[in-house]
């Protein structure tokens, strides 16, 4: 196992403010703070990207789907890349070029490998499900047998990627300070709303705390 | 050129309230919420996912990067896959496979052609600072012919892909809405908060209209 993040050159982000983080507390936080992913993968040479949801358990990270879906039939035991995006703010400089984004990413490559055991996928569903409303999935009415083979949970050992991370102000030359140009940052925040409940819901049900305190 | 956008069997998302959307406008509304795109391509066979912001004029798409970036190199003249994905809430149901996510997203084929006229490509990367931030490019220090050489500008035609867009609360078995479970939708929203001027802009540069007035 390969317990070194690799460094890669494979994103054109780095920039002044930038820095490339290759430790697993800032690859973990990045995938902890964001379930949306992106999966790469190849068919007949060709490149696919499939938006889904991970969620991570120590050094490994998980996808699931449907086990007919054409994106985990052709990821399962391939080499695919899983790339997590948050976009924390526009940077705005005093020359088009030295424009950016503020931004936290994680790219991840490897092997997705299938969690072929029905007991061990139940459990990776249901901390799916708990890692983002916690105790959730014990409240829950039980899968179904059928529905249990009927999804499919990739995972994928986090061992070769890279974070990286891009915060503050814009960084213009130096002589472009002097220009009376309007300079800054545009915080982009993601927020979650009141809950809607489904109308179907029993009368009087409560809403669970996991409902109450989610935050994103 | 082919007008009609193929339906594409690529995703595993197609659930009761989801609707496959393939009519331009569908694909065009979702590019022109969110610039952040995941760009796929293909080096050696193996796949490469490259976070980047993309901006469309019409009926094409472009991105940017440095004329450097082995992300941009690698995908010129190449195959890729360019996936928008908008979260816009987590779907709580009455069991773990009934949740889910409302969610809007892209996904385009295609191969990506470098704008070489530097005219050209200038332009384009006015219009793409001008999408965000209406009339800014105009006010900015002109581009310096060396930053413009090192700039690298792709862009590939909307002929092939297709939009996802899920709405809606959850949809459970029949026998479940029975259960005295809390069922229903948490909303994401992105939102934009208050700018952050650069602490060395000139005294009294005024906050620009498009500052002010952004919206994601």
């Amino acid at each position: 196992m390969n317990e070194t993040l690799n460094i890669t050159d494979r994103s054109r982000l780095r920039r002044s403010h930038e820095r490339g983080h290759f430790d697993r507390d800032s690859i973990n936080s990045i995938l902890d703070a964001q379930p949306m992913c992106s999966v790469g993968y190849v068919i007949d040479g060709i490149p696919f990207v499939t938006p889904t949801l991970q969620w991570r358990e120590g050094n490994r990270v998980y996808w699931h789907g449907s086990s007919a879906s054409r994106a985990l039939r052709n990821s399962r035991d391939a080499q695919v890349c899983l790339s997590v995006a948050i976009l924390d703010g526009f940077v705005l400089a005093r020359s088009g070029m030295h424009h950016s984004v503020n931004s936290r990413s994680v790219t991840l490559f490897g092997t997705a490998v299938r969690v072929e055991d029905p007991v061990e996928k139940l459990n990776k569903l249901a901390r799916f499900v708990n890692g983002l409303f916690p105790g959730r999935y014990e409240g829950l009415r039980p899968d179904h047998v059928q529905d249990l083979k009927a999804t499919m949970v990739l995972g994928m050992e986090i061992s070769e990627g890279s974070a990286k991370v891009r915060t503050g102000g814009p960084n213009d030359e130096e002589e472009d300070y002097a220009l009376p140009i309007w300079a800054g940052v545009i915080p982009v925040h993601t927020s979650v709303g009141e809950p809607i409940p489904d109308p179907r819901n029993i009368d009087g049900v409560p809403v669970p705390n996991h409902v109450q305190t989610f935050k994103l």
